[in-house]
């Protein structure tokens, strides 16, 4: 049987350092109808005895908290994918509010789609490795003059506008809504395709390869592509992996 | 002479608990554009030694912050002021949330007034006695089941909706860059439909009209609409507002 569909966003925390904000996160999201929180490879491990007074009565939050070893493995099975940051990382990617963000969340799940919401670790933020696993950009407007929010405040106003978010008539709708490719689909065409141009020479070098390799990741987010058009690719790729047929046996 | 138009609403933190709430308030303010900041008889007194590295470098508040004996005080002069609770106190008053209050916030500076955003103490929350000087309740919608927001994170949502209110709409990059039509039009097209909209009733109050015609715009931005695309969608708006032809002149 199909997963049933989501109904609300997962929260993912990358590498988060304090187990104070695993918690002020889980009541953060729990104050705006949030439940399913995720962590990557939480520095002090899990649970965190740090985590629990900070949550302040979210305990369900952090009772249903999942871990796992990488992004990948986190938002495998969603179809969008909004990664936080504070400044501009000059990823060539869509950069929308947390007030656009919602509206889309709302909609990709209204059309059957899993959505993630990404924040990266306290002092570094999410990698570039990180955002290359993103479909969207998602950024706080701030003051210029001082942009200094914290994880459980990013936490706090993304969850905000998810719950305060009031579905409008679309004239006009996103026709892909729900129908992006799960990102496990997404990671299967990118592996495969960087072994086999990796097994033909491709990379030059070790430096070069993790720099293009996610350069094709992007590019790959960028064209959102639906899952039809993922296993078309599959069959593109892998038909020009093969020997040109020879002319005499036409 | 009368004083120059306040810019901005002032915050007015009465009788609060801890300097480290002080500063987290700071940094909230500042990180959206605010820099007035009342203490109505702060508990531990003032200066407080906590309240610094809280605020994470929102020093310029804290340095302006002026301290006062009571509500009444710091809120005389001001014309609009909006009481900050949890939960309902069953006054006679108008309850709105934080994007209402932002709206009005603006709507009432833009024509010469001066605006108080009031919050309570950490524990209790502003007595019966404060709220009766105020004119309206500013409460933040959450989850009915969990409603546990902190003082710093209720600052958080109420001065980031004051500063987006204003904040221009972010340009969305977009990888389609190239086949999207020309802003220009889509801004042509957004302000015919608000035009007939308006026109006709659409936009109740003055406060939402800004929102949803922000709204309006996010969602023909979001469809990536291509320059025939607008073209054709501009027509469909055109005859909708046509009157239906009278079936004898068929």
């Amino acid at each position: 049987m199909a997963p049933a569909p989501q109904a609300r966003p997962i929260v993912v925390l990358v590498r988060p350092q304090l187990g104070e904000n695993i918690g002020k996160t889980a009541r953060a999201m729990y104050n705006f109808g949030l439940t399913d929180l995720v962590l990557v490879a939480p520095r002090d491990g899990w649970p965190n005895p740090a985590a629990g007074p900070a949550a302040a009565g979210a305990d369900v939050v952090l009772d249903r908290a999942r871990v796992v070893d990488n992004l990948d493995e986190a938002v495998g099975d969603c179809s969008r994918v909004f990664a936080t940051t504070v400044r501009d990382r000059g990823m060539v990617m869509p950069v929308v509010t947390p007030l656009e963000a919602a509206a889309q969340a709302h909609a990709e799940i209204d059309a059957g789609g899993r959505v993630a919401l990404v924040f990266g670790p306290e002092r570094s933020g999410l990698s570039n490795e990180d955002l290359a696993l993103a479909d969207t950009i998602l950024t706080v407007p701030v003051n210029p003059a001082f942009g200094s929010l914290n994880l459980a405040q990013a936490v706090v106003l993304v969850a905000y506008e998810w719950f305060q978010h009031r579905a409008p008539a679309p004239a006009v709708a996103d026709h892909r809504a729900g129908q992006g490719a799960p990102k496990q689909a997404l990671a299967d065409l990118h592996a495969q395709l960087v072994a086999d141009l990796d097994a033909r020479g491709y990379f030059r070098s070790e430096g070069r390869y993790e720099r293009q390799a996610r350069s094709l990741r992007t590019l790959l987010e960028n064209a959102r592509l639906t899952d039809q058009e993922v296993q078309t690719l599959r069959g593109v790729f892998k038909t020009l992996t093969w020997a040109p047929r020879d002319p005499g046996d036409a």
